[in-house]
């Protein structure tokens, strides 16, 4: 039997706290489990710092990537199949994708990505195209395959639907990580009904779509995910831990850069810094790695990076009050000066940090990522309608993105008196600092 | 005010997964989950490699000492507060051991004390009574208060009801650590009904008792226990990527003295290496460190702790078969044999491991560590009854251990035919490793 | 010690699937809960006819009246309890207010009222106020006691606070049901984080009103409640239900008032016919009488009486389109016409219902009743800010109001071709009743 | 298409509580469940008067029933399937069986058997092929097979493996119930993990068998089946309950045979009285009837039958003491004399009642029932072992049986000293009757 068609002989299931059990029957899909690409996704958290607020998030990207293959598996096996707008031989390539979306993840993704310019998109492209356990096993299935898997995660690949399984406003990744995330943290925002969406979902030719009596199951998942942003993943608490490793990172390629000698030289880091990073580097980083350097270096000469890893290490975060970028500019100004007249360098320690959420949107031609609305399938079987079309609650929220911004700053180093009173208290007086 | 008795301007509360909210009102708590000695407890998981069986288990210690505390909390303060036989001056005492009873966990620690020879609780107490943070804020409570919460987390404390809070057979760390480790890997064994046990929960001079009225909660917990053992903690798999880690250990320390030449010195390991760890290097060994020295071993000259390293950081680990030590002494000896004639260590590659359990025992003098029985309340509110001369299910397994023994091998190294074929085949019989 | 004061030697707890306990320590309330009246709630549903879509709804409004007792109890001991805004000599008030707010329920009451022109705030009040049981409970408390219950319930007591525990936007009626009817029906969309919302309620001094670092929880509990409504109180196949029993009751009532003849006489009814229906009478009837009569009058010589009622108990229930009554008037009266061509009463079996609902709404003078709007405190602890006005989603959807029409029939009826075969072709082409 | 293979255009759902959702595709199923016969099984509680101890457990053996059918399902169509040992023509059987087992009961079953000699199997066989719907609907799929349906609910069924499906010391029956028992009245004790039983599950010639690697979940499931009987069915408050209804049943039986006239004559219980129920009448009776009765009984004539009648209605139950029948005999006929001297009929005011329960045996030849043990199947996939055999704990408890007596007795009439004060306080000091 060809290796795509080949079959455990018996099924092997994970034990999954969200969805009960992960059940592989494919050979395939057992053979990406175990390569070390796979299994590297275990030691990169699925929320980078959110486990800083919520003390349960310490789950890893492994797990999750487990959850959105069991979801697209169930869709593709349990609904699709069989019927005439899916072709069958999508499914394992959906498995795959499902399987391997978040593979080119590297630590704490986000700050590493806006510091270091890097994308783990082309990461995923690399590691499944590249020399690698993962394109090893893609390849036996077929030589384009690689190629068709990298597509449907890039979002290229030409069956829009199955893209749609796994990119869209309503897809197996956003289910998996919002059920999963609100598990983990323990906030009840993240539930809606899953099993009725599962239950409505039907092929289409250009996307997966939703049977009409499933609409309020849609409109409760595009809540939930609403919530999730401003409760979890937005959290102020959260971003101010992002604030302080991307300071950190900053810092340390600075000090590098200027050619300083660090007591426990940056390795892991260089290709990094230097903008030159391989695939084989990028595989070697996670975050362990990332806490091992952040570990030795509190013992390093330099006091900001030594204070940063060290406020990381142990918690010792910045605190915030909310700003409002266009009519405060001067205000930052002058506070900027203010650290400055107070010994505290502004560029790591008074930051700007905003974050921004847009629900749910259909279709504006030339806006934004142009992105694609939900379509329910109304009673005919035929006619498709735009989701907020047919709902108020949708309608009144469609479109309309919800901004904020913060000012993150260090409250100890402000109020410690020991040098440079005066100017301190002003800046605590601006900052609204009282006492404790 | 006392800094004993001070209290937050308003409540803190943490979102936790499985007791919804963790309330603190006590500076002195406050600033002790503060200290970086306490931090630390995120980075080392509360159920070690249990990860590698159930994904799920990714956990810190951090998580499971917080909920420790918030049981021993609801317990003082929501039951025993106002009974007679309860000391209003144990309160804070009994909330400070309980957030600080694993304080003294390494990585690993199931693993590193065995191969280094050292005792967590030994380092418990360094934290409480060194040089530390956490013994600055217990200090400022009264300087004999570091010693009293030493001694009630080490057992040795006088008022035995503060120490049955922490360390009996049915005490708040158990019931945490078993509703939490079912809650993350996802099986339903752990659950049993600890709001009726706090319901029924009643302070005596000696220990915590339980009114009769009880007893069904109790006999629950108690198999809950039983199946969590055997369920997760002691699963074969779990088991088998501690041998791996413990053999990797090994590995090293072996290599260090024979004075091996690492390309990626051992920095970290050496005072533990050289039987010399301060409480400095311990504070600074977690997880991280750990996975970070195995990542890098991977590229070691030595075939033999590369080879390890690998398959622990790439979850290829060893399979096992059941082994019943009195009858098959010789077999092991002829495989150990064999191993060898096939060019593989059986120091590292053929491991004896066994696993044991006593679910309940009540009081048998002089048979093992004497424990300390369960004791009911009966209606009369003063007369106790030892629980299994109530409960014929308590009674019927009493004092059964159940221990388990396994053998644990490389399949992969012993199915290579590339060498030694023939003995190879020979050690297959033997270990009835059939075609895949 | 006074009656008012008066506690339990232990306290009592009822365990509750949804609130794990529900706590009793008053004399008061435990001498409540054991009156007939209140006990009668037993053989009351909680959602009526619900059980016929969603089977697991069986559940009584003593069920619910308990919760919603316990969640004021929660709020008011251990939120409002030593706040400076919170009169403690209101805190029984509130505890009996709540546990007896749907006393005055009759069996169906959605239907009875409808029918007979009932009023069950009008039957609560005699129920608090009359010769009952409850009234001697809560005359024991002060002679003027039972008024002020009475007028917390019909929310005309001055302390507008206390009312809003139990009649406003946001209240602990609401917050049981929605939990309450989501567990038994087993739904998902009922749930919110009712804890949270716990944790940031106040006392001010016109009504509760909730923190602002709560207002995401309070946005969820909306949206809940919105999902509740469509999904579950106003879905098309309880409506059916309803509209048979509805039905079944106009049936017997004017087979009363032409002197028919019962083979079964309405004896439980008469007063209710007759429009006299004093409260003894009241209290005679609840479910299990209710479907007594429909038991037996299934054997009734009128046809239509009998049929109604062997419909209900065998849930042979009416079809539905949707229906739109601004434009499609004429088609009703046509089919009206057909019906009775068909020799089938329209009266009876062309029922045209519709569901409306308002998720939210802000204070708009002189429009619907002028709902109270919820308010956030802002951070000062001083300034409240209307809901809406703070968040996107609950502006988006404030004052959205949404109805739905539909038209019910017999689909059976209408295909047995034995007789009007044409006639009844007719009407099946214009209701859309195709081949099964 | 043969009516036994047709299926449904779409799949119809169930939204259930505890399996989330029941399915349904086989016509046969679907025009089961819309029989009048079965929609009866709405108006019968699950659990009769468990509602009076745990309010929540109001659930129906619709409710029930449809659960244990879902369970079969699951069974046969996704694990059993495709399997040599599973005939697939024993399918449709399986399910039929699984939907109607409970088909027979009458209202408060256990009463009602026990007063007036009745069978609930009897009726279940008189259902399923006496001239009613279910009949019908049976027969269209073969002459015969009614008879075989019959059979299997009977266990006499020639294949015992779909006999164990439903009646075993581990069936589909109590799956659904301890868990769906736990669900309603909220308590923790029977849920186990289901899904692992159902993917261990076997087919064997004569009984579903379980592969060893699931044994722990089997021992949990039989540890909860045992606790969910000592905390929930053997609850003495809801046997007091019991006490009360079958008291009261007695009472109305003898005033019937003594020729007594009823104010409201028991129309419905005059062939029960008779012994002569035939299907008809009993198809008639249902919990609204009863509780009609019982409603209008509290105005009768007769002081026993109304003081009863009104118990039971207003939760005015009989409280208890521990009793030994073996120690005790003497003091019960002592109390039976006092009884008759303080005026208070010992018939019914003076009850012995026990309970036992055996949480698992193997098979014992001649002893008890003779019941089929469990058997676990070894990695051969061929040897089956009895589970107490590999089982430490199921061994310790392997016939076990524990009984519990109790004396049932109005504490009210007891304290009343409005008459035989003398006599009465004798009374009360002997069964340890003191002040409130």
């Amino acid at each position: 039997m060809s290796y795509a068609k080949q079959k455990l002989k018996e099924e092997k299931v994970f034990k999954d706290p969200v969805h009960r059990y992960v059940h592989v029957r494919d050979t395939v899909i057992w053979d990406l489990i175990g390569t070390k690409e796979f299994q590297r996704l275990r030691r990169i958290r699925q929320l980078g710092t959110t486990y800083f607020t919520f003390h349960g998030a310490e789950h890893s990207r492994f797990n999750h990537s487990l959850g959105v293959y069991e979801i697209v598996r169930r869709i593709v096996d349990d609904v699709f199949h069989g019927r005439p707008e899916w072709n069958l031989d999508d499914r394992l390539l959906s498995l795959c994708a499902a399987l391997l979306h978040d593979v080119g993840h590297g630590p704490f993704s986000h700050s590493f990505e806006k510091v270091f310019g890097l994308d783990h998109e082309e990461y995923t492209k690399l590691i499944v195209l590249g020399e690698t356990d993962i394109n090893r096993v893609l390849s036996k299935v077929g030589h384009d395959f690689p190629e068709k898997v990298a597509a449907v995660i890039n979002k290229t690949y030409e069956n829009k639907l199955v893209v749609s399984l796994i990119s869209s406003q309503i897809d197996a990744d956003r289910m998996d990580y919002l059920q999963r995330d609100a598990y983990f943290t323990g906030v009840s925002y993240g539930r809606f009904d899953m099993e009725r969406i599962l239950r409505v979902i039907r092929p289409r030719e250009e996307q997966a779509v939703f049977k009409q009596s499933g609409m309020h199951a849609v409109e409760d998942y595009i809540m939930s995910r609403y919530q999730m942003y401003w409760q979890v993943y937005f959290h102020p608490v959260t971003r101010s831990a992002e604030v302080l490793l991307s300071k950190t990172l900053h810092r340390a390629k600075e000090l590098y850069e200027e050619g300083y000698s660090f007591a426990h030289e940056p390795v892991h880091f260089k290709s990094l810094f230097d903008g030159e990073c391989t695939l084989i580097d990028y595989l070697k980083l996670d975050e362990s790695v990332v806490m091992f350097y952040f570990q030795v270096w509190q013992e390093e000469e330099d006091a900001i990076l030594r204070d940063l890893c060290s406020r990381f290490m142990n918690r010792n975060l910045f605190k915030y009050i909310e700003f409002d970028p266009t009519e405060e500019t001067q205000k930052y100004t002058e506070l900027e000066e203010l650290f400055r007249r107070a010994g505290i360098d502004p560029d790591y320690y008074l930051v700007h940090d905003s974050s921004s959420d847009l629900p749910y949107d259909f279709y504006r031609p030339g806006i934004e990522s142009e992105r694609q609305p939900i379509y329910l399938l109304m009673k005919d079987d035929v006619t498709l309608q735009e989701l907020s079309t047919r709902s108020e609650i949708m309608k009144a929220i469609s479109g309309k993105r919800r901004t904020d911004h913060k000012l993150y700053f260090p409250v100890d180093l402000l109020r410690d008196e020991s040098s440079n009173r005066t100017v301190k208290r002003k800046i605590r007086n601006i900052l609204e600092i009282y006492r404790k």
